[in-house]
């Protein structure tokens, strides 16, 4: 479905027929499906009546050095991948539908974008924000699912909805990865064969961090291990590692062991490998960590 | 009713039991209602089943050196107004329950908002794009209800409601005056005798216009012959007299004839007398005036 009017007409008519209480559920990516958005759609299916999937490559979250132009794009295996994970509508916006004419109007976040990726992409959230909201607005789900593994997207939309008072609930769902560790992503396809290889010390080296906070790590400690392993990789051009709280994303005291942290802890990171830049990460209760 | 929770349960509980096509309308205020809001409340009220009012004295939009501590309040006159113009719920949200804690996100508009009482109050249209922002997702109305006394607003809100896709239909009402002229305004009640007297010439000076726009008068005439008669006025201080295109507050050729004009135009003017900064305005169609 391409058009804003069509999406709602089909969206409300489902609400006049459905017996009072079955939900919309609402999962909003850039498309070029893997399993972790499969995963989203089984769930969203499962809460709901009806599951609406978006896709659209939103040109506002892009930098001008970004890879907007070769985003990977496959709407047939889209399409595939959504009939058979649940989503009910497909809404697949050309760029002039969902932007008629130059956007006056910006939905900004701040606080919880200063750091992370919003430090190495600036206007990323704001872009993410916006096409969130309007996003919502066309589709006025009852919950919104979103993966864990764009920890600080999640953080964002979150606060957004709160502060905006969006009448939605936002659901963070488990990061999907393949069988040796590698966090699903639609631009693990722009990787080699080395690179991939490489790529795997950011999950092995994200699974060892319960084991040094338990050990008595420090923000400052685990940063420096991180780095040290994730450097040795030749091909890793690491673009950050960072410690904050979660979900307001605030520093951390350097020196203080993390398992005295009452807080949930995010441990995020962003490393290039050739062109590519991927995000990983681990959210956890320091007081949980035994 | 002052609990955001309290008024969706209200809104849910008639959308439920209403029969189909009974719709919501929603006019918000800042409260000391006068006639003005009546008229928007009646109208409101002939066109929806429910008519939401809300009263809520915003401090995102007012400057550091504004008036909020000091603009009027009255709720028991303004429950009466409402209950005699036809509204079913009225909404009067302390500040806490608005804004609970820190606001982090905020919607902007860009453009429209950069003349007039943008550029005399840095900050205002930001506060009243993100405090209706959040009103229309509490009330989640069909219709919203604004004065075109506040001509600038109405252009903000209705191309921040196309850009971010509020499924809301924004519908500006004609601005109610005194049987003198006075366009009405919770703030008249700061004026004293002699000020009101003089105020007088802001809706008798706009009277005028469309005379000069028919005898072929430019951007630069109308504002100059509009300045020099206010000014006229001992006590009147001239913060803005301005011309532009409408809705999108474009600057008009300074030197050609408005008549031939194509677009709507909006003649907006801002002038103290004393303490008390009041506003005008007179939006037209230079092709019907004959």
């Amino acid at each position: 479905m391409r058009s804003i009017a069509e999406l709602r007409k089909e969206i409300a008519a489902y609400r006049r027929r459905s017996p009072e209480g079955q939900a919309v559920g609402f999962v909003p990516t850039m498309g070029y499906l893997h399993e972790g958005h499969a995963s989203l759609l089984r769930r969203s299916s499962a809460e709901n009546g009806l599951t609406v999937l978006s896709v659209f490559v939103n040109p506002l979250q892009f930098g001008p050095n970004e890879d907007l132009d070769k985003y990977p794009r496959d709407e047939a295996r889209d399409l595939a991948v959504a009939s058979a994970s649940g989503a009910d509508i497909v809404f697949m916006p050309e760029v002039r539908e969902m932007y008629p004419e130059r956007m006056l109007t910006a939905v900004s976040v701040s606080g919880v974008t200063e750091r992370l990726c919003g430090a190495s992409r600036p206007g990323h959230f704001d872009g993410v924000a916006t096409v969130v909201t309007k996003l919502l607005n066309i589709v006025q789900p009852d919950r919104a699912y979103f993966g864990q593994k764009d920890a600080q997207q999640v953080a964002v939309i979150e606060r957004m909805v709160k502060d905006l008072n969006i009448p939605v609930d936002v659901i963070a769902c488990p990061t999907q990865r393949e069988k040796d560790g590698l966090a699903l992503s639609s631009r693990n396809f722009y990787l080699n064969a080395d690179e991939r290889r490489q790529a795997l010390i950011l999950s092995r080296s994200l699974a060892q961090v319960p084991l040094l906070i338990r050990e008595g790590a420090c923000a400052e400690r685990l940063i420096h291990w991180l780095s040290s392993e994730i450097a040795a990789q030749p091909l890793a051009d690491i673009d950050y590692i960072d410690v904050f709280s979660y979900p307001d994303l605030q520093p951390l005291a350097a020196d203080e062991p993390l398992r005295s942290t009452s807080a949930p802890v995010l441990v995020a990171l962003a490393v290039r490998f050739g062109k590519t830049r991927l995000i990983d990460n681990m959210l956890l209760n320091p007081a949980e960590v035994h």
